[in-house]
């Protein structure tokens, strides 16, 4: 087999078989293949795609390019939920304990924030004494005994995918959804779990811009979870505005206890409610309406919230600042950012308000940037709203007033105020 | 500017400024645009193409990525010819003598051969003596002296077009029509001369494989020409049988020499007669029909062969085989190849034919083989021709019985004789 010969059957717009996608993505992983030609093989897929047979075969040999996590010692049907990422997206942190509190195990593999969106890693590290590193056998012993974990990616999870990605960004191969998929799916598979909750993000704060896009997106994602033998579903969700009321690490997580404990915001705690009833379904707990009611149960009887305080004490978290969030430390400088005229907010670019938190210190703009726990923004107001001139619209929490300026100036470019009511916002499409 | 961004403008099928192709061909050139990102951006051009205008400017960025030979110092408009490379194509040989002996300056570098198509270097050297590695100046002076030289290349000429070949060879990126044009051309470019013939093969045994194709390449080439203020003009010339009787280095010179004597066989006879004519009318010597009774004129009266004369003197080549070819050294082993069957001879994969001539030592399988400048391929009949069971075909010219039995064999396989007279072979298209 030649390398040429695949590259030169994408570029004509045959299909490749699975034995000539695993030489590429062995031979690629192990050096072999250089990057030239792997460069050239991405682009010849960028104009060609791939069927749902290539974009499965190709997951499945890029999860097989590392460690494939076995979870077989943990009994039930493991599900596992993903998030394409967005701007306050705590979703994973609310539906987690709603599923192990209803006896679904979850083992949890998540990545840190890089750019304008956060990380699940970042923000359970908020939790002073949260470790997010354990060894792969304490982790699946976490989830036989409390029946949820959340951790780092370990060990060498997918490096094809590593090095892929690695090259495609630098080869304007990025945004193929074949090869998007195929990425979030590869570690998906690798991780171990039986069944899977796709949360596809769509808006300005999403990398799917728009619905048409996240649902090829979510298509793909679906077809190569059950091309694979697992169960899956994609909910697309609204990014047009930031989720909840929070962006920042532990200002999401004292949100997370508020929605645990059934005061959180509205659309936070319904999307969360969808997802957590959807992992349910696929864990054969019932109908999906008797899941949706399971859900609402154990938030009502707090055993959703214990089921969170279990996780962080079973990972070394002080659980004191659980139990009064408002007893963490605050932030050394708190600015609150007005409204700079009356009328409706049309519409706030989501984006740039995750770029905000980055300015604020509550994220990465580069990998080896330094995370500050307390920073970030709390919105009072969001797409949709109305508001006089002088409300207040955030609460920006940082460590330097000159940072507070910088993140207000950018949200003064990104927030439109005007006269006409925005159509009522989709939190699910 | 960032390589990033122009590979994404040519996926997005966007038009690339000159200096956007200079950034790429002068990093590339240097080492600082990796391997990787050239064969993204090679793979999107593969499927977007390149507007005139770019493919213009990316050749002459290729041909000053390098040496640019200066030929001003020769009085006139110098004419080169290009050949897009066939079996028993010795074009370049007959017509540089007519040129030159009309009075039109003929610097010539050319190519050695490799696969199944021949070298002019290699036929010129087939001449004992002969010398085709003049420094620049002396090459410059032998032109301004005897108004013709032929030579290999010299010095650096368009390094990255060298460099682009190899990574597109690699990469399944090389049938992409402006991006073969440019490599072509490119050398044209820096070889100095004001005007072009470009000779493209269309058939079984040249690249271009239909008219169709042939022409989309030979207009690309023309465009660059004027597009760069140099004068073209393009011919389709007919390789679906050898040009001539002969394949092989020595033999083809003796025919050249045939030729130069109004003793050629017709098809080759016409052709050079075809390309001499529009090199003559390119340097403004007359219209066609006039330049074409030039061309004529120097071969009745033996100054094109007297021309072709001087120069093998001038580059130290033995002119007492050039006077006296029966004399040449003959090959080792001589053998006759006959017609299996009686009827026409419906096709002949000339491509093989070419093939065959290597397998008989007259050309390189990789750059390391030497060359055997006895060894080819005498053809007797071709395509259309009619031919008696046990009639001569061909004779074949080596070394050793067993290289002669193995070219038989593939001509066995590459020849059909049939009821069918075929229907009579364009030569010009």
């Amino acid at each position: 087999m030649r390398m040429y010969d695949i590259i030169m059957k994408k570029r004509e717009g045959k299909e490749l078989e699975v034995n000539e996608i695993a030489f590429f993505v062995k031979g690629y992983t192990s050096g072999e293949v250089p990057d030239y030609q792997a460069a050239a093989l991405l682009m010849a897929i960028m104009f060609n795609g791939m069927t749902k047979t290539e974009t499965a075969a190709l997951t499945l040999q890029m999860a097989k390019s590392g460690d494939m996590l076995d979870l077989s010692s943990i009994d039930g049907i493991k599900v596992d939920k993903h998030s394409t990422g967005g701007v306050g997206d705590k979703v994973s942190l609310v539906v987690g304990p709603i599923a192990a509190a209803n006896g679904v195990p979850v083992a949890k593999m998540s990545g840190r924030g890089l750019g304008h969106t956060g990380g699940t890693v970042d923000k359970m590290e908020s939790i002073p004494g949260f470790n997010t590193e354990l060894a792969t056998k304490d982790f699946i012993a976490q989830v036989q005994k409390n029946g949820l974990a959340i951790i780092g990616q370990t060990g060498n999870i997918a490096p094809a995918d590593k090095k892929l990605y690695a090259l495609r960004d630098v080869t304007a191969t990025v945004d193929s959804i074949p090869l998007i998929a195929a990425s979030i799916m590869s570690k998906k598979l690798a991780s171990g779990a039986d069944a899977f909750v796709l949360d596809v993000k769509v808006g300005s704060g999403a990398f799917a811009k728009t619905p048409q896009w996240a649902t090829e997106l979510a298509d793909a994602m679906v077809e190569i979870a059950t091309e694979n033998g697992k169960k899956a579903v994609a909910l697309l969700t609204n990014m047009d505005r930031p989720l909840g009321r929070t962006a920042g690490n532990w200002l999401e997580i004292a949100e997370v206890i508020e929605t645990l404990q059934g005061k959180g915001p509205e659309d936070l705690t319904f999307i969360c409610g969808q997802v957590a009833a959807n992992m349910l379904f696929l864990a054969d707990k019932g109908t999906l309406e008797q899941c949706q009611k399971m859900v609402d149960t154990v938030i009502q009887n707090g055993r959703a919230f214990e089921k969170f305080k279990e996780m962080v004490a079973a990972q070394g978290g002080d659980t004191h600042f659980i139990d009064n969030p408002e007893k963490y430390p605050k932030a050394a400088f708190i600015k609150d950012y007005t409204a700079k005229a009356s009328g409706y907010i049309e519409s706030m670019n989501t984006e740039n308000a995750g770029i905000a938190t980055v300015i604020l210190g509550a994220g990465r703009a580069k990998k080896e940037d330094i995370i500050d726990p307390k920073a970030g923004i709390v919105f009072h107001k969001k797409t949709g709203d109305k508001v006089d001139e002088g409300d207040k619209i955030a609460t920006l929490y940082t460590q330097k007033e000159e940072m507070a300026n910088e993140a207000a100036l950018l949200l003064d470019s990104s927030i439109t105020i005007g006269n006409k009511k925005p159509e009522s916002i989709k939190l699910i499409y």
